[in-house]
């Protein structure tokens, strides 16, 4: 179907089914930020406030639609930076508030590795462990994406050192130089991370970031290798032989970078790549990249840690980005957060720890966070949301498509799998004011990378939402000089 | 008063003022683990087992009582590491829960750094502004200590580097190199911490925490000072010269290797210190050496971190640890998790981020646990319980010391400030020993250092709840062979 936007959706607006939840439209009242976002914005209790989109009324919200303290209902399609999985105030997780039994959960925060509660292990299996990936039975949850990613890195380099020194105890030099940060206690290994990557911003996953230089400046960090991400040409199907050209350098790139550390005599302990490189400006390469960067870290005895934190939970269609490589084995880590509500990481057998209290903090977790993602599985799984995601994915991105052929000089690179989609402006300045001129139509969007748009809406996006979306950003270009 | 443990403390008992919702004593039905927990373990959801204690029913949880999954309810002075302020399902924190209006906080969690809820400012005033330490009125949340405390590191650094460069924009190099870890963009600056330190265990944090092996053994890490921390002899008042002579060595290693760490250009950025060292063993030192450490810091142009994750939240009695030192100006930054049940940290106007998204990730905190603690606040408040603190905490160590002068082969080295108590036994093995058999008669502790029992209540433990903990004590080393 090619979208036709010298019309209005009008006809399919109304065919849409109304959740019995949800609103049926944007409805805009004043610009965006509007008076009393303004007031609260001198609050003397805000803090950092230079980073403040808008206040927001998350009482009045409702499924995709998101409203401000100014009583504007705008449609979202970035979602707390992809982290609302079913939209807001999903009926199914206000009945877990209401539901007596659970009290005790939010009330009483254990320090779940050591005094889980009873209904822990069937918490487990009746959500993170019930959609593992491929070939993994062993999750570890943990409060954040960060720390996820902090400890899925450990968990690599212990099992490389156990590896390493097979499986035989420490020596005494290792335990006594760990103690004050020196090798071979704390050993010279690293990470192998990708230009464009966004792996977190605390000390350890920072040294794998390289999105956007206001992350990293001032900060230090380890000396670990950074190999390129392939840089696609759009629109694929004319730049075949290029594309796959770049692919081939990227990957030469990673193993001579391998051997290079491992010389200097810091080897790779693992390789961290996401399956769409998000805060980087959705990035995407082929599953055979992929399929042969984890042929190549196999190879070389290193780790493969799949970053799962933007891209899980179903946004893409599937309910892991990486199961669209159709590999058996795809990864040895996937960590995750965001739109599972509880961050973690899952991880073969292989790399589980030789002894406990090597993975360990006071909370590790939320099992509070489990409970809400147990009804969001339930969610899914009832509402087949991973089909609605693909039905709107592909509307969203056949919009799209129509509108850079209608707009050439303003759009470029549409691209997406599921409703994880973007397209690029022709530079920040129109990216900034597209975005912006869209919120006061009443379209959230987020942007990502240098130039680009990124749509993350929730996995109750439907196909009239759709509509709404390029209705309104098609209405943004048209007036757009 | 000096506690005779010939009699038990059967008057004192029957003195307490049950609290509604409490339980009146330990109760054990089974050695622990029990039956059920037993079983529990065999589960194929259970993860990490093996630090596992023992399942926990929360539900059954009341006040300083802590049920497992076989009926037994034992005394809580662990508390979930440190980690519960107010007792199991206090009935205040049940009202948060049942409180229609909170339901949208729980159930829509925002990024709070871009889209705060319309009630965000106010609720930080009314909570964690209100208990601002000394000179301090910026707070910036996080999901959880380490994350806390890697980005008190990161504001420290950009506070540092921002000083260096006369607060001019960063070079073009800067830029460009930060993105590949190199320097001068990811400067090579250190954070001075202290031997037997815990300061969490992300990449960041681990690199200041040398309390155990098991927490840094084959995890890479920087080349960062680390000083002696004072190892005190007790009783004090017997090592006056001998105490105030060591402090003064650590002082002096401290200000050389800020001088060392210079002339090798890894300038220390700041110093990171816990009040007592927690995890570490329960190390003290005088206020007389925070202060000296203070200006040592201020003299060099370092920043001063005051890591409270584990000493506050009223647990000293005082509701920060630092409080106890009598400065006027202790800190520019204070880090706090645990009993403050969300993460973050203080910091003084002058170490502001110059630019919005320096400090930033998806979630920045969680406002649920913000209503919690507000609450919590309310009740501290209402029940005066650091008062409470202050004399539980005086009976406690007096007990402590009564019990080391009856039990000098087993027992050594009684300290504390508030509730915040440990005593040491003669070893590790005997240490477990008595936890262990303490644990079977209905009393729950933890441990610390090397062969350290850490004292952790609730800040609802009252005297008479101490009592209770004596007498088992008392009991346990009685038979001790």
């Amino acid at each position: 179907m090619i979208y036709d936007f010298s019309s209005r959706y009008v006809s399919k607006t109304a065919t849409k089914s109304v959740s019995e939840f949800e609103y049926d439209a944007p409805s805009m009242k004043t610009a965006v930020p509007g008076p009393n976002d303004i007031q609260l914005c001198l609050s003397p209790g805000l803090q950092n406030v230079g980073a403040v989109h808008f206040f927001c009324n998350y009482e009045e919200s409702r499924g995709n639609y998101l409203v401000d303290v100014d009583g504007n209902r705008m449609l979202d399609v970035y979602t707390q930076i992809s982290s609302i999985p079913i939209g807001y105030n999903h009926p199914a997780l206000m009945k877990v508030m209401t539901n007596p039994n659970n009290v005790s959960t939010f009330v009483n925060r254990p320090a779940l590795g050591i005094l889980p509660p009873e209904n822990f292990p069937d918490k487990l299996i009746e959500s993170l462990l019930s959609i593992a990936p491929s070939g993994m039975r062993r999750v570890q949850t943990m409060a954040c994406g960060s720390c996820s990613n902090e400890n899925a890195f450990k968990t690599m380099f212990i099992w490389y050192r156990n590896k390493e020194r097979g499986y035989a105890n420490p020596s005494e030099q290792e335990v006594d130089t760990c103690m004050i940060n020196q090798s071979p206690g704390c050993p010279d290994l690293s990470i192998l991370s990708f230009m464009g990557a966004f792996h977190g911003r605390t000390l350890g996953c920072l040294a794998t970031t390289h999105s956007k230089a206001i992350h990293k400046l001032d900060i230090p960090s380890f000396d670990w290798p950074i190999a390129p991400f392939p840089k696609l040409q759009y629109p694929l199907e004319e730049f075949v032989r290029e594309n796959a050209q770049e692919e081939a350098r990227c990957l030469e790139e990673v193993e001579d970078l391998i051997v290079k550390w491992r010389q200097k005599g810091k080897p790779v302990a693992g390789i961290v790549i996401e399956p769409i490189q998000a805060e980087g400006g959705d990035n995407h390469a082929s599953p055979d990249f992929f399929s042969k960067l984890r042929n190549i870290a196999r190879k070389h005895g290193c780790a493969f840690h799949v970053d799962e934190v933007q891209t899980g939970g179903g946004t893409t269609g599937k309910f892991w980005g990486h199961e669209h490589w159709g590999l058996d084995d795809p990864a040895d880590v996937v960590s995750f957060s965001k739109k599972l509500l509880t961050g973690g990481y899952y991880h073969r057998d292989e790399l589980k720890p030789d002894k406990p209290y090597r993975i360990f903090n006071t909370w590790m977790g939320d099992p509070s966070k489990n409970l809400f993602l147990s009804e969001v599985l339930n969610v899914i799984r009832r509402e087949n949301l991973l089909e609605v995601v693909t039905r709107s994915g592909k509307a969203l991105l056949q919009g799209l498509y129509t509108l850079q052929t209608q707009y050439p000089h303003i759009l470029s690179r549409a691209r997406g799998q599921g409703t994880f989609c973007a397209i690029d402006a022709c530079n920040d300045a129109t990216r900034d004011s597209i975005m912006i001129k869209a919120r006061n139509k009443g379209l959230f969007m987020g942007s990502c990378g240098e130039k680009t748009i990124r749509f993350r809406p929730a996995l109750v996006f439907k196909e009239y939402h759709v509509h709404q979306l390029l209705n309104i950003l098609n209405d943004v270009l048209a007036e757009h000089k």
